[in-house]
């Protein structure tokens, strides 16, 4: 069975998809059953980097939308319109929808979804929130027992890189922006992400999954990261906290408080330690306690990841019954080998002589095992403890050489020996 | 429509699962149309702390999986027999089976799923591995676009709570492992999870899932954690590492690399500030990089949680067209609250006079904002900065004490105000 489908777009996460689908062996097998049959660009004589039939690209994008072989309908351009408009339509021709486009869910979910009631098709849209992470679908379809309280995250790449940097360089809002938009981390009209714009189109949606209720994104709080000074930065780290821009959403009694603020987070927080463009959401309710999903938020892989997850699962459910997402997919039995490489800790009891670390020293050498630290410590008496942690090494020549240690006069204990990770 | 389930087993699991599903509301709409047919427990007579009639509980199980009114198996009882047995049975009686049974499926998963196969039905695990945490679906239904390489996790918490004491407290591992068992953290007889046994069960359910290949539990190399001394602890801590019972399998060239060991983990590595009971789950591929998850990975309601969560994704299945996980469900508007209470840090520049700090102390108290933290810093000339933290109070009470303040002839400038999670 091949399944159809139309792209609109192919920006870093149209060609991110275009990648995974054109290359599907060690993926999952459902990858071979989708057929691309157009992808609509603003250039289509534009030289593109995969390797697809030309005739693939149009710049008629309405002609996608209505395709009567097309099933599914990618939609990987953003903006508004003719975004909204076009997804409309395709909905209108009963399609399903799949689409990374946060700001127009945002605005016009309700427009979209009860369309997609009526006509019986789904909209997907894992990679609208928390590029990689699988955030949107754990909510629908893992976290059902619950009832849910709270949803507490970094949703914004851009702000958290800007932050993350400011706190460990200790510059300044301005010249980190900056040194951000030439790297590429963030745009050159960085204002959607900077004041908070982004993280409010994503919390609102994930709230509404999450409470099942709509959100209207004129009601959510804003405040963005502009006015975070480094003195701010300075003091919270003094008194133990970071600065991070948290999205938040929580259910209290008399409804749904929400909204995105630089918040100063207790350093043993688990959201304290996420860094740079990872995201990271921590979702509350009764009875689970808390759950927290990191990973990166943003770049072509994972956002296409994302994509390509949301298209496996319409896929999945249009090649029923008997869903291939949930049954057994596999009958044979791995390889399985022996590790071969790891970095090594040991501890030697020996005896407090001169020369001790030389002669471990050279046998690790003879089985070329090559170390990274050794040290002495806890003398007492006539003995000493001797730390030695390797490089990576082959396991066969690291415990080759602890049989020849093992048979020195001067040792009188493997005290202990781990793996380092 | 209502869909009839069977339990086998009512213990701690067990309970967990009739307490959601008894008291539904607030949870997802699906859990409505379940109904607790028979629950096959040891005492029939036994009191029990939920609200079923007592004509549901029966010691005689087999009634239960050939009992053609049901259509779901909820597999809670735990141990290798008679639970395989009866989940055969109920396979072969072509029902669906939801099951918490690591042990089972880590040893006897080829005949299980082979046997689904052939009768084409569902046997969900989510249970079995990581507590409340999604694992296993976001494994089968959302990384699927990805060639996965790797799985690095902390799914035991006996072994995490005890290493992470053995850290904090410098105890030793017998005298904690002791404690632990009269805490409920460790059983009586805590060689399944202390030799590492219960992680080898879980890793190879996992590797299995992610890598689409069965996995010989007798070539997954184990080592427990009984030889970890309060020596290593300590001088792993001296070297930038924390100790941690890690689960991993990676894919290499010639196969699967699969294991459990103690090791040291470097403490800026996000499986280092993972503690407790808590477990964590890190799961690497192309094109996403890392994703990692991370949560309670054990106790009553965490995964009754996941069982729960497979229970509504097979009804979901069931009374398909329209996946209720993947329509939009909701069609009203939240009611959207302004936040009410927070903890704010604020940061005034004031003339340095004796008096400022108790003027606005006097101030933030005629409003009732109580503060946890008053201090001044950066004094230069005549000018200082005073830094207040509160304590959690009404964010109106805060905003009208900051407007006095702003009225007050020492001051100068209102520098930073943030919230503090």
């Amino acid at each position: 069975m091949s399944i159809k489908i139309g792209l609109l777009g192919m920006g870093t996460v149209g060609t991110g998809v275009v990648q995974i689908l054109t290359d599907p062996s060690g993926r999952h097998p459902l990858l071979q059953e989708i057929e691309i049959v157009r992808i609509g660009v603003r250039d289509a004589t534009k030289p593109r980097s995969v390797g697809l039939d030309p005739q693939t690209f149009t710049t008629d994008l309405a002609s996608i939308v209505n395709d009567p072989s097309i099933q599914i309908i990618v939609e990987v351009m953003g903006g508004l319109e003719p975004a909204r408009e076009l997804i409309l339509q395709a909905i209108g021709n009963n399609k399903h929808i799949v689409t990374a486009n946060k700001a127009l869910l945002a605005r016009h979910g309700e427009e979209i979804f009860e369309l997609a009631k009526r006509h019986q098709v789904y909209v997907m849209l894992e990679a609208s929130v928390g590029g990689g992470i699988p955030i949107v679908n754990v909510l629908k379809q893992f976290l059902g027992a619950n009832r849910l309280t709270g949803i507490l995250g970094i949703i914004n790449g851009t702000t958290n890189y800007i932050l993350s940097r400011m706190h460990q360089e200790g510059g300044n809002f301005s010249e980190i922006l900056a040194d951000a938009q030439r790297l590429g981390y963030a745009e050159a009209d960085p204002t959607a992400d900077i004041d908070g714009f982004d993280a409010c189109d994503k919390i609102a949606i994930l709230a509404s999954i999450a409470f099942s209720e709509r959100i209207p994104l004129s009601e959510v709080s804003r405040e963005g990261i502009r006015h975070v000074s480094t003195t701010e930065i300075a003091t919270a780290s003094r008194l133990g906290y970071v600065i991070k821009l948290i999205a938040r959403a929580q259910l209290v009694s008399q409804g749904i408080e929400i909204g995105v603020y630089p918040m100063l987070i207790p350093v043993e927080h688990p959201l304290a330690a996420i860094g740079g463009v990872t995201n990271a959401i921590a979702i509350s309710g009764e009875p689970i306690g808390e759950v927290v999903f990191a990973g990166p938020g943003a770049g072509q892989g994972a956002t296409a990841s994302a994509v390509v997850a949301d298209l496996i699962n319409v896929c999945a459910l249009l090649s029923s019954p008997g869903h291939p997402l949930l049954t057994c997919s596999h009958s044979g039995y791995a390889q399985v080998v022996a590790p071969r490489e790891n970095k090594f800790y040991a501890r030697f009891t020996t005896l407090d002589q001169p020369g001790v670390i030389g002669e471990l020293g050279t046998i690790f050498g003879r089985y070329s095992v090559s170390l990274e630290t050794v040290f002495q410590q806890n003398r007492s008496g006539d003995i000493a403890q001797v730390i030695v942690i390797t490089h990576r090494v082959r396991e066969i020549d690291f415990w080759q050489s602890v049989a020849k240690i093992k048979e020195l006069p001067t040792l009188q204990e493997v005290g202990a020996i781990l793996r380092v990770l």
